[in-house]
């Protein structure tokens, strides 16, 4: 039986690195304004071109983040880095972030609901229709900025404080979501609880409340519980053409206990590429970052591929 | 949408518990006979009902492995423990390994051949022929003894010496294994290097040569580079009724460079029950054996359920 005749057609996947924000910002080393400037520098030398830069949020809690004009000034001045045409994101929880945004020059927006009042309120001290209500605004002022906007549904498997987020409350969110126009819906396993089966039936539904608009959709996986990898074959089987993941898998949400790391990049580009889903990604650049990037946060990361080698450069010959 | 109208229907999952073996015969702490009998009997009161407990191999090779008789009769001598019902499988890799099994009253044995030469001489001093053919008397002996069978087919997803192992290489060993009527087959990606595509492929080649027998398909993956546990998910929706997995995660190969552990039993369960694959284990009881496993190892294991907790019920509670 042909590989073929077993597994769905594979098509181009498009990874957004987001080391940078969602990495750094629970890392318990805080990178220099230049050290970020690198790791997204080698980000995209390694093929990304989608790069969460930075977000604006308040420094006072998450001063990870509180460089955020000094990281884009940074990265706008490098002409070599320039040229390779990475878009740059910067993540926006509000209004005042947004108009931080725009005086940075980022290339996209990234707004964030939430599906849970208990998250909403912990994440960004409003319930979560006011964020829905909040992000439309952001939508339509973006897109009079001529920015594209994307918007992050966190917790949409699952929250860490109400647990079980029923697929109906997923539903009235994302039909709020999709009203404002987004160019594009980040599904959010914020906890990293999902499995690939919640991950066709959110992915299903999310595709479903789509369909005639313009909206295309991303997915967002951490590997709290191991299964984040699986969940990204899942996404990208049920068509699915946007991932997220970090380098290295760093990464958590400093608002939710006991979440560890976003998906590793480098894991998930060898995974997709074996099965066939182009993500355009050079993927011995990419591991050469790990050791570099383990150096920087001055500690081990998650990231398998880059102890492991690449298969089957990392066979070591047959006999003679 | 329903999760039900996009995924297959589950099925219930045995799961082969394989820390006392795999695990441990690569970890650098050498348990003792009584701390390896307790590793067992916690996986056996979880409700871990197949669990690989020894090999009989050269001591000289592998020590870790060498006081079989001792686990076995301590594991026999446990009236409590025997009254659990678990299935003791010794792990053999030729006649000398088989003759001791019979001996120590192991209830199943697990032959292992491997599919390239190179990585059969450096694991048992054989060709990959040779291995098929002991095995068939291995198998043959084990009947007449009234002892269940397995062959594990080592190396079914790629050689860590000759890299990509070709489907029609892996079908010829296949046929060569089935053709001694084994009760049980197990794919092993001995070096983590599968996707959920290869699993798919090569689990249908092997259904498809198993058709019209009684030997079931049991699957063994390692997480080396991020995707056993993706492969266990694509293998049970493929059918895949047996899963090997070793609590935290620990072990690898000692003969396999770099190959790091198997998938760790808790998060294989946390997936599996969650998707709604009834394994019958009680996961509550099986997170609580790693924190008392890493202190026994005396190092941190790579299994992620224990830190992250069970969901929902590491949820923190709605607001009030």
């Amino acid at each position: 039986m042909q590989r073929s005749e077993v597994n769905p057609i594979p098509h181009p996947v498009e990874i957004v690195e987001v080391a940078a924000r969602d990495g750094l910002q629970s890392d318990p080393t805080m990178l220099s304004t230049d050290q970020k400037v690198e790791l997204i520098a080698r980000a995209a030398r390694a093929g990304l071109h989608r790069i969460e830069a930075v977000s604006f949020v308040n420094p006072k809690r998450v001063p990870q983040m509180a460089d955020a004009e000094a990281v884009m000034a940074a990265l706008r001045c490098d002409a070599a880095l320039e040229s390779l045409g990475a878009s740059y994101i910067g993540l926006v929880l509000n209004r005042r972030g947004l108009d931080r945004a725009f005086a940075t020059g980022v290339d996209e927006i990234n707004a964030v609901v939430v599906c849970t009042d208990t998250f909403a309120r912990r994440n960004q001290g409003r319930s979560s229709q006011e964020l829905i209500d909040e992000t439309a605004g952001i939508c339509a002022d973006a897109r009079d900025a001529g920015l594209p906007v994307s918007v992050t549904v966190a917790a949409s498997f699952g929250c860490p404080y109400e647990g079980e987020v029923p697929v109906e409350r997923l539903r009235a969110v994302l039909e709020g979501v999709l009203a404002a126009g987004p160019d594009e819906v980040a599904l959010a396993d914020s906890i990293g609880v999902a499995t690939p089966s919640d991950v066709r039936e959110r992915v299903a539904l999310a595709d479903d409340l789509r369909a005639g608009t313009s909206t295309t959709l991303r997915c967002h996986f951490h590997n709290t519980r191991n299964t984040g990898i699986a969940n990204a074959a899942a996404a990208v089987e049920a068509g699915v053409a946007v991932l997220d993941s970090s380098l290295g898998g760093i990464g958590g949400c400093p608002f939710a206990p006991n979440a560890t790391g976003n998906i590793p990049t480098e894991d998930l580009v060898y995974m997709l590429e074996r099965m066939g889903y182009a993500t355009g990604i050079d993927l011995h650049a990419l591991v050469e970052v790990v050791p570099w990037l383990e150096a920087t946060v001055a500690h081990p990361v998650p990231g398998y591929l880059s102890k492991a080698g690449i298969f089957p450069d990392s066979a070591r010959g047959a006999e003679s």
